[in-house]
């Protein structure tokens, strides 16, 4: 599809900042979300600590993951990283992130929480007091640079080692374009992902929420859905 | 990008029912969206008639298309049509489908009707009362089988004669079977398109805010943005 490929042209001809030498802290890393986001930016050659509420439990499923990925209780690893991706369940989303303000003042946080519903008939969006979890996010660190990203990676093919290449745009949103610049290019370090930008935080809901059709699509079609922007 | 275009065989292989002998008509399709929508489907081969409040605008829009594309009032469009897309403002939406009921008795109705506000920072998503526009259109349409999709596609590159094929997917929703299948059948017929179930009426709140970012995107890369699903 040659405009897919131009599209890629275009977007590394934006020039985005070089975030090779930044550590990036997932919290939440021990979930499937925050291991497979870890292992792929590891993989890619970044600096990156999981945390966990408990540090022994990161510290091992950093050493599952091996490329020199460390793993510590969440406030340390809020501390001690430049960008942090929050891959926390949705419950307990805001507790943990109020929890971490301190640690969290001056960092660039990603968000990545959806915050859904499951009954019979499959997933469906709930809509947080704030909006979205990345407003909830907002709002609660203010002196934090919040943005919002990765939400719709398949953690089934983040995971395995047999795939080199994901095949999917992130979307990224954040009301600050310094912030956003450097998540996109977090995102373009690993093969196959694009970061593309996507609006501001008042406009996460709709992309969180996106997670509930895309497990319908997987339902229909036996498939780890991503998505590609086209004519970008 | 092979992935895309196995991706375009497996689609085809889903076997979609023949719609090509079904007309198909477009409520407010004498804006942007509807007469895009308009155009491509009778260029397509499909038998397309155009409604409008006015049965003289309507007939004009259809005039300007060419194509074999009639004009008709709202009424008389739902009534002669096998599938009704719904393209009139969301100003409007409730008003309009609620004075069709009768004459939308047991047709497809497919809303592709996005409801946004606009102000100095851009576009973004209103929630309407039944949580989405196609939620609303159920509501008021107990009778009718009603789906939701196009809310993706660029008025501007629908409208250009220039352009033969629209590299995007329109994810379609619905709780019935039948109806979403021939949306996509519907879709598909549209060089480039392809029609990809995304979900039941309760999740089509995102795919319609979706549109705001979208909106962002374009403005950032000045580009008429539309979305590919990957693995699918």
């Amino acid at each position: 599809m040659t405009s897919l490929d131009s599209a890629t042209s275009a977007a590394a001809a934006a020039e985005l900042p070089d975030v090779s030498q930044l550590v990036v802290g997932v919290l939440g890393g021990t979930g499937d979300q925050g291991r497979g986001l870890a292992y792929r930016l590891a993989k890619a050659g970044q600096r990156v600590i999981i945390g966990s509420r408990s540090a022994e439990r990161a510290a091992e499923a950093a050493a599952g993951l091996g490329l020199g990925v460390r793993g510590a209780d969440n406030a340390t690893v809020a501390r001690e990283s430049d960008i942090v991706i929050v891959a926390v369940p949705w419950d307990g989303h805001g507790e943990t992130l109020a929890a971490l303000r301190e640690e969290l003042v001056g960092k660039i946080v990603v968000d990545c929480v959806n915050p859904l519903g499951f009954d019979k008939q499959g997933a469906y969006a709930l809509t947080p007091e704030e909006g979205s979890a990345a407003q909830q996010a907002a709002a609660l660190l203010p002196q934090s640079r919040v943005t919002a990203a990765f939400h719709h990676l398949s953690a089934v093919l983040l995971q395995d080692p047999e795939i080199e290449s994901i095949d999917t745009d992130v979307l990224v949103l954040g009301d600050e374009r310094a912030a956003t610049d450097l998540v996109q290019a977090l995102a373009a370090r690993i093969p196959g992902m694009r970061g593309v930008f996507a609006g501001r935080l008042r406009n996460a809901h709709q992309v969180e929420a996106l997670v509930a059709n895309l497990i319908s699509v997987n339902r229909r079609y036996k498939a780890h859905a991503g998505l590609r922007v086209t004519d970008v």
